[in-house]
């Protein structure tokens, strides 16, 4: 990636988001699965946010414009939380900035569909693995299929291979795309944003990258600029990622070292660790 | 709070029900939320309780018949698990003593319904932090309106300004009301006890207040007082929260130790960790 | 068990499949319930098993078709998540292995009944503790009934009170059957194998039976003897529980030791960390 090049103004922005997020306190509505449920709400409270899972469609659309920040996310699906983030995603747009986390979308077929009815409703931030960002981004006259390939929820797929699809989805969408992966990629369809950082043992932890939608979902009350949000949250996970890393713990005591480094990382830690580059979306990398 | 005093005869039936409840091991049913779920019962599980999630509308009933102690916890609602808490409401009213946690009440109309029509049967313990118990305790009158200040689940009210409301729902419903804050006050409507103890870093990690509930629910089994069942439970989590914070750890190691001291404390220990007081609920405080 | 003796047949083939696991990566399909589902994933991963949580009616057939490896668990019901297994059995049958954790059967009507519906559909593994297997096991003509004393979820009943009952299951539905407890029981009708290890800890901390079952459902692709991995998956389990319980730590550190230990264990360690013994299924024990 030979022309991406440090960009101080992203990372003092970042450097600013960090700084505001726990003092802001921000409060974050969560429609999240079961799986992650519980370990979301503990990285966001690590950080100062305020979680609250409500998920039911009778709450959720009067919740979503209380909140300071929306998150969606795809995984264990039911009748009800769909409809949930139906009410929610539309009681959200132009009021309270979201994130969309299409967890298996590309794999599963229903999730799939969801995830472009969803992005419809313009969400400021979609965030996934790569193969999820391919399967939101295919073509409509392409079926969504069931990829083995995708395996719902993990992705073998390296984030750059998603970097095309991403520019154009933020560029049809109007929104920023983030794309995780060992080097993470965020984008508004103009610039690429590159956060190199982390730790293998991330992919581990079931629920790291369904939290960072969350953490996505945090930063966006705390700064005017989405890109910003998503490339602020992204250092924060990997730096904590990194750190919680030192020394090759085991996968439990890593993602209690994870939860204790979230609760302490400040911002100029963050940017020591974690590198923050950019180029333009169309520039040869 | 110059007139409280410390009352040996709460202190000393405290140490009795602290005593039992390991040897006792009741079985607790709970119908809680999905985000916590893991988390309680592994508190359950720490001081030798049995816990049952059984939450579906077919089970409630006739497992709220056979357990010793039942949590009824409005987080993450749902239709199918709004019918059995009403399932499991009236099968234990008069049989098995029960817990109403009122997760959400005050911040969310849907909550703060459902709350109000299961205190009509006549829990034997309400647990909430200040802003559900207030938001329960409202005229009937003023309808169930949606309060940014409370947040849903997190509370930044002090249980002080609830004592009047705890009192008042106490005496009107025939429970115990216990207010969770930094001193937790709980009230059978004629004298109050103070819990003084615990940690900040209980709100850093989720489901810390929902445990408690569950850990009153194991209690009621073991004492015949409801007033010493919520203080012994709240008094137990308390000392446990005091220890686990001892050297200001991270929330991941936090939440670690927090299962550890539960898992050991004994009631000596408990009652030389925190402090219990006594008052009339009508004395100056 | 005087006549069990050493059988370094089924030990190389246990051998062999523990050294597989890892490499192999399968992709386990979990429908599984909320209280352990983050746990289960974080046990799959931790031994480099890829879970998918896909608990919807709409999702799971075309999952479980695609999937090395399937779970179903009876906890925490609902209409939709029983929708869910039925179709899941069925797109199984044939093409994926798949476990059936009848969890709560015994003492619960609902899940004794459906329990018994599923494993009509054959699965290739059952596995519960003592009362789960005996509630399964009974005659048709008794009825399902709510046993106080099976209590839903633990079991106070030895795993040896069980054997026949299982080696009767397991002729009849022409499975594999794995009675947990504190000698593990395994039996595919006609031998049986018992595996000595663990901790007591093991039932301290919530979703290590549970746990079980989804690590004999990500075995099951990598060997052609059901026999062969749910003993795999009873050892491993068994070895990561002896060794994360030296040094007697708390339940909340034990189960962050568990994972780590999980994550690292190679099958030599774990065939000498716990004792597996063969016996005739008939033989005196």
């Amino acid at each position: 990636m030979a022309s991406a090049t440090p960009d101080t103004v992203t990372t003092d922005g970042v450097r600013a988001a960090l700084r505001c997020l726990r003092q802001r306190g921000p409060l974050v509505h969560c429609i999240t699965n079961v799986v992650v449920a519980g370990f979301t709400a503990n990285v966001l409270l690590a950080v100062g946010a305020s979680p609250a899972m409500v998920d039911d469609e009778d709450e959720a659309a009067g919740f979503a414009r209380v909140a300071d920040g929306l998150l969606i996310n795809l995984g264990t699906l039911s009748g009800r939380r769909i409809a949930a983030m139906h009410v929610a995603a539309d009681a959200a747009t132009g009021l309270t900035p979201w994130v969309l986390d299409p967890v298996g979308a590309g794999a599963l077929p229903v999730r799939t569909s969801l995830a472009r009815e969803l992005i419809e409703r313009r969400p400021t931030v979609l965030r996934g693995n790569a193969s999820e960002v391919l399967g939101v981004a295919a073509q409509h006259g392409q079926p969504a299929g069931q990829d083995r390939r995708g395996r719902g929820v993990d992705s073998g797929t390296s984030s750059d291979t998603a970097v095309d699809a991403a520019v154009s989805l933020a560029g049809r969408h109007g929104c920023v795309v983030a794309v995780s992966g060992a080097t993470d990629v965020i984008t508004d369809g103009q610039r690429l944003v590159l956060v190199l950082g982390g730790s293998p043992l991330m992919t581990a932890v079931t629920g790291v990258g369904c939290a960072l939608g969350a953490l996505v979902a945090a930063m966006l009350p705390v700064t005017g600029s989405p890109l910003v949000a998503a490339t602020a949250a992204t250092a924060l996970l990997d730096a904590a990622g990194t750190r919680a890393a030192a020394g090759d713990p085991g996968p439990g005591t890593f993602a209690v070292r994870l939860l204790d480094e979230l609760g302490t990382l400040d911002a100029d830690t963050v940017l020591a660790t974690v590198s923050v580059e950019t180029a333009a979306a169309g520039a040869p990398r």
